[in-house]
């Protein structure tokens, strides 16, 4: 096991109703003004917007609305965000949503905090030595953003989706409600898997050092995503398997399962990077179609830990029947699989590359990454 | 899955050698005196006494001595040593052991903090409001109080072993190096064994609402220590095993495993505690006579989940071979499975039996564990 330092001081609140403290929490930071952000204005129409509302006003605690921020958050909108916070002297940054309001908020607080141009973050020209506080509400569980201090934002003029990473950026409250995620679309169900399936396994495939106690935390939750999935897209009010899969989705990212890993790196989440900066498509969706081509380009290069992702996942033999049974999986649950259903085609590969090959730079990962390597894989998905 | 708030904001700080960033983490907690609680004079002998002064002094940071704690830590000695730090003024206790000791610091910490006498936190005569801050380099991982709030003390008058649990007894920074725990003994290694499974089972037996997640977590850990312990017995100086066997412990009781369960009891620690406030018998040998009399009198009341253990965790069948599976397995490690191997016989069971009623009605199980329960499981146990 390698050295490491865990440190996770988000304080996740869970369950029914759990929404209704918010104003509590806040009030318990000493906090009297927030820049409440959001999506769509669906929050408005079922309820949730009026609880939260509600909740602050209990508390005295004043706050700005900031809507409208989309899936793949632009940096934009951040930057609008930061001029909005700064002008209404907030005292902390409230996320209702799921993770790209979630990220975007972050990357808020963070901005407001630094007196630069908020990209230079994200690209290393400066460090993050402070932020306001967020807290959030969860209503998409997916990218685990709500239990670790990263945040991926896409710059629109560069096609660049980058990440901030720091102390300051953990949330200090966040409210899990699975019962506020009963309305996500079968769509989003399902590529909300494959991202949290996909954090599981970058690192216990790519790790150089993988304990086994982490290989088996892994296992134990890409097996309750595909029962918990598999249960919803059958009953999308069943509680239990809604909370389950929530719960996986906080502890794939919060860094448990990479305590004590090494040597990892994030290739998948790489490449899919460009297919969202290119082509907006979501997340999770460029990642049900990367994952069943990278790990059939990458299997020979970690043989023993592929056959026991078949083994212990999909109590099958070898590793490709591993990988097929992950790509049938992601087939019969409705995630695509191959980029020509994400309107991708042959033609579109060049383009795809060269921003992976960017990325790959980013990603620290270069080396292995080439040209090749990348069209290879981009040819496996097509 | 049960509404939870999950908050644990200690700092785990995992590895070779971090023992020498003692006096940083201090230091940037802003503590410049402490009091040094340990147990026997080995850590002067081993090199880590003298390795942890020298860390504190490349800081600035004085210390006053407070060693002689024992196992089943008592009382008196927590009475002690809260006497000790208020007549220095220290800013923040450092534990450097096991469990006991850092279970002792906790106590003086609060103790510290609280007008009248620290037992009254114990029986909840009164409540934790503040505590100084406790920092911890551990040399034995079995308990898992390096990244939890409890304490748990022995009052020798009384022969109550009773815990206090508070927000503000978390470990600000636990330094936990396998390294350092090379030279446990084998009786204590498996005595830890046993203690880590004890505290992953406690929850996946009694527990009337248990996710199918939470279970497999617990059977990574239980498969993990099984693993581990059997690689230490043949190689105690086997670094990665001692890694994946300390940081086992350290999750079988930081809460997560507990997250979202319901309805769970600690019936093996509140007969266990009977044993070693009487006998003073080391926690986790108490813990393997007791595990497999309970679980004999208990499977019928969860046979399911009896079931899944026994395929999930030793691919068996029945809830029975389960638990003679583990029976068997404690029997081969050597840590004992009956109370004669304690010393204890028939003729003790009547006055084990009053303490442990004493103990049911402290631990909220009274109603279940009544006289007749107790000395049918203390008889499977002879």
């Amino acid at each position: 096991m390698d050295n490491f330092t865990f440190f996770n001081p988000t304080k996740i609140d869970f369950g029914t109703g759990k929404e209704q403290l918010i104003g509590q929490h806040l009030a318990e930071h000493g906090i009297s003004k927030v820049l409440l952000c959001f999506g769509s204005d669906r929050i408005k129409r079922d309820g949730l917007f009026q609880t939260v509302s509600q909740s602050l006003a209990a508390h005295g605690i004043e706050f700005v609305e900031f809507g409208g921020i989309v899936s793949n958050p632009l940096l934009s909108k951040v930057r609008e965000g930061i001029a909005l916070a700064r002008g209404h002297q907030v005292g902390a940054v409230l996320s209702v949503g799921g993770g790209s309001v979630l990220d975007s908020s972050k990357a808020i607080a963070a901005g407001v905090a630094y007196a630069g141009d908020v990209w230079d973050l994200f690209i290393g020209k400066a460090a993050i030595d402070a932020a306001l506080p967020v807290f959030s509400i969860l209503t998409l569980a997916a990218t685990g953003s709500e239990m670790n201090s990263g945040a991926v934002v896409t710059n629109e003029a560069t096609k660049e989706k980058f990440a901030i990473q720091s102390v300051h950026t953990f949330p200090r409250v966040s409210i899990v409600n699975p019962a506020l995620m009963q309305t996500v679309s079968r769509d989003y169900l399902v590529y909300s898997a494959a991202d949290i399936i996909a954090h599981c396994i970058e690192g216990y495939f790519t790790a150089t050092t993988q304990p086994v106690l982490q290989s088996r935390m892994v296992e134990a939750l890409v097996k309750t995503v595909i029962d918990t999935t598999e249960t919803l897209l059958d009953k999308p009010t069943d509680y239990p398997a809604r909370a389950e899969f929530a719960w996986a989705a906080t502890q794939a990212l919060n860094g448990l399962i990479y305590a004590g890993t090494a040597g990892f790196s994030y290739p998948n989440h790489m490449i899919e990077h460009a297919l969202s900066a290119l082509f907006n498509v979501p997340h999770g969706a460029g990642l049900s179609v990367i994952m069943p081509a990278w790990m059939k380009w990458y299997q020979g290069k970690n043989p023993q830990q592929f056959q026991r992702f078949a083994q212990q996942v999909f109590a099958l033999e070898t590793a490709e029947q591993g990988i097929a049974a992950l790509e049938s999986w992601f087939d019969k649950i409705g995630t695509p699989t191959r980029l020509s259903q994400l309107g991708i085609t042959k033609a579109d590969l060049p383009t795809i590359t060269e921003v992976v090959l960017g990325n790959a730079k980013w990603f620290g990962i270069a080396e292995i990454y080439t040209h090749d390597v990348v069209v290879e894989i981009l040819s496996l998905a097509l």
